[in-house]
């Protein structure tokens, strides 16, 4: 059995590691900042996967692959993405070991040092666009929508499993077009793919705003993004989509031939989500108990129970629920019998609450004579009673109902833990008191925004995408403005 | 239209060259040794890969995910290991940049130096083992049935596309069992999971063996490899499946308690296949003309080509085909209709042959009329006109009569270049002469071996598992041998 999960009142931190730890997600590895993903959390990733990818390619995009691998000097070529990326990242300088003279140790070959050393990529903009060069000569090359799955590191010296590792797994879209309203418009459309993942799938309401200049993507013309709130009030930024105009395409010389025959710089996107949403996902939604997964990414949807004390009896629940299982698998749902002799009812049903599976049906001796079965939710901890015979039929409702559950309960948190606030006295006792969403006036500048962070910790989120337009005073300077903006302490 | 491509007769490392660039599946990048999968050649990866990934958990196989880093101390831990991946491995030194002085470029920050050095992953059974000792501490936690699917990073002098590259993508799999028994029948599975994989999916027939203690694996105890041939008569090594023993978890200190509560160190298997099964698929099947691709494997099964001159022939044959297409996509049936208004068909025609689309189907009016269609097979460059009616029906047939064809041309193929040779003059005459397998009797040593290997550039590729037991005398020694192993000059 595992040790007793912290509280969310007592230690919120410790809650989460405890969930990552003891639901098996993931853990520390002997590399500092580097984490294990372990094999359920590795699962919940690979459903994440599977429908970020079937996504990308409806919308038009295909896979490749790039070098992990990026030469030094790529990353000054353009001038604000060296500033961003080139501060924390991890660099080879050898290509080669060998036995020290002694015969006792292995150690770096001086004799091998690289002529000139290599980034591991802490994002792949210069690497590809480097190769877009090339592969981009006339406007019937365009649009170039590609999308690579892959790791990426950044040195980081705090670091916390799943939402900030020194490497992360990742899938980063790099697209390339004749227009600036084409980019533009893929910059939207990758990020109304998000949004909807976040909201459908992982059951996680967003905010699609954009982000201010402090903020934005290094290299970017315009960063759209979503922003989630957690149970603890702090914001989690789930995934953002950069437009970058022409500013790769000029660092890189990437230009292509209009139907006029005249050469223009490409127009490009960058868009990107990470195991990060694993994090995300066990914040947003998970209780004292344990995880709470959507069912549309949990790895087993529903668990069958048996509950006997003889062998015979586990063998007529085996039998009766073996149809049941081949309908249910046949339509696609993941269904787990847990037949485990070693276990007891008792065990399996924690286990299975702390591992988030949303749906549990327990059917023991008496059901099989009366033809039912107890159905219990892992969301709400419901339990029902329900006749056998219905379950192939209800359980993809009580499905969707569940999932729909799910959304609406954070949804709804996220509206209590909004705040409008018109002063700064106010903004700082919600901050505090309360914490959340602050939507407040911002007088616009990267100066405000520096100094309220200083003094608060609270960053700008984003600029909500459907900000409503209204006249307002900055909270911190006084001056004018035209929209609230929301402000919260974030991840 | 694509450049010609070099036939193999002329020069066949020319042709592989010439194959990789022109069907557009990867190319080096600015890295030295490392390469660009480009989205054709990664989708024949990502087929593999759901393959395969099917496989392993039809097999009871779980993926997750171990760090990029090994820390340089944990290479030295297993004797063997280190030996064989200790010489190419890229290091990571520093984990910061800086701007220079001058403020002109960026540098490698010096104040930024690790205290261990961290070697990027040439293999991960060291970072695995190392966590397995912590996961495993009772019989109840075996076996532990992982797998990963990563990069993997191996400095390379020569390089060739797919086939040896510095950074290359594979799956390695990492198992751990309470006896030796039961680890040696996973690594027997896994063989056998690869065999089936190569000769049902791949059409690429292999010959199962054992490696010699020459070309085992740096670490394990045997070495079990498929073989397969090359159109060139030379070998390539299509993925191995290594009985590790009890050597990483002494590395590592991995003890279980068994059932009588007494310690034992776990054993162990790994096994891996790579992004050389794309370049062996080419190698395998290919002609002058282009990728060969058997249908399994391949991103387009079926291209329909229109043959039109007017807009309302073209809208005609759209209409016509719609619902063969829907019901094609129906039965899983990878289909493309090639309307392309700005080529003809005699460029589509070389393009889908050019990347190896196993079935062409080619409609004019004239067939709109006959109620027919012409389909053309891309492997033998057979045609025939079928009725049109048929082709719902006919397609799935002749995918899997394609895939068989394709896969008995390897085969005789094979069967015609394996020669069995029982002298030394014979050996070096056949090797130069007619290249392919060779069937010889060996004494055993790798001191025979390596002379062999210097003399001729032959290694042996395997020792076959169904080989039979005859008395016979080594090619080079003399001396006496009681089976004939495989040699050859291998990729």
């Amino acid at each position: 059995m595992a040790d007793k999960i912290t509280s969310r009142e007592k230690d919120y931190s410790e809650w989460y590691n405890d969930i990552v730890k003891q639901a098996g997600l993931a853990e520390h590895s002997a590399v500092k900042g580097c984490m294990v993903i372990k094999p359920y959390g590795y699962a919940i990733w690979e459903h994440m996967q599977a429908e970020l990818d079937k996504k990308f390619k409806e919308t038009g995009h295909v896979n490749a692959y790039f070098p992990l691998f990026v030469p030094k000097s790529f990353l000054s070529k353009e001038a604000s993405h060296v500033e961003g990326f080139a501060k924390e990242c991890a660099v080879v300088t050898h290509y080669r070991l060998k036995m020290s003279d002694d015969g006792k140790e292995v150690i770096v070959d001086p004799d091998a040092k690289l002529e000139e050393e290599l980034i591991i990529r802490p994002t792949s903009e210069t690497i590809i666009w480097n190769t877009y060069r090339n592969w981009i000569q006339s406007y019937r090359d365009l649009p170039l929508l590609i999308n690579q799955w892959a790791n990426v590191v950044r040195w980081e010296m705090r670091t916390r499993l799943f939402l900030r590792t020194t490497e992360f797994l990742w899938q980063e879209g790099h697209t390339a077009h004749a227009t600036s309203e084409e980019a533009l418009a893929e910059t939207n459309q990758m990020l109304e793919v998000y949004a909807e993942f976040a909201e459908k799938f992982l059951a996680i309401p967003v905010i699609k705003g954009i982000k201010t200049a402090n903020e934005r993507f290094a290299g970017a013309v315009e960063t759209y993004c979503i922003e989630a709130m957690m149970q603890d009030g702090k914001a989690l930024q789930a995934g953002t989509s950069h437009f970058l105009g022409q500013n790769f395409a000029k660092a890189f010389d990437v230009k292509y031939l209009d139907k006029s025959n005249k050469a223009e710089f490409v127009w490009a996107t960058s868009w990107g989500v990470s195991t990060r949403l694993v994090g995300a996902l066990i914040m947003a939604h998970s209780d004292d108990e344990g995880l709470v997964l959507p069912p549309a990414v949990a790895p087993v949807q529903v668990v069958i129970v048996p509950i006997y004390r003889k062998p015979e009896e586990l063998e007529a629940i085996s039998e009766k629920i073996a149809s049941l299982m081949k309908g249910l698998k046949a339509i696609g749902i993941r269904v787990k019998f847990d037949s485990d002799d070693n276990k007891k009812p008792g065990w399996k049903f924690a286990e299975h609450e702390l591992k988030g599976v949303p749906l549990r049906i327990a059917i023991g001796p008496r059901d099989l004579e009366n033809g039912t079965a107890e159905i219990a939710f892992r969301d709400t901890k419901a339990k029902q009673t329900i006749t056998f015979d219905e379950l192939i039929n209800e359980i993809p409702k009580l499905l969707d109902q569940i999932q729909e559950g799910i959304y609406m309960k954070a949804l709804r948190f996220r509206e209590e833990n909004s705040h409008y606030v018109d002063s700064w006295e106010d903004f700082k006792k919600v901050l505090d008191e309360k914490s959340g969403f602050i939507y407040a006036h911002w007088d616009g500048t990267s100066e405000t925004e520096t100094k309220i962070k200083e003094e608060t910790k609270a960053t700008i989120r984003c600029i909500p995408l459907d900000a409503k337009q209204e006249d307002g005073k900055c909270i911190y300077s006084g001056k004018p403005s035209t929209q609230r903006v929301i402000f919260a302490r974030a991840y």
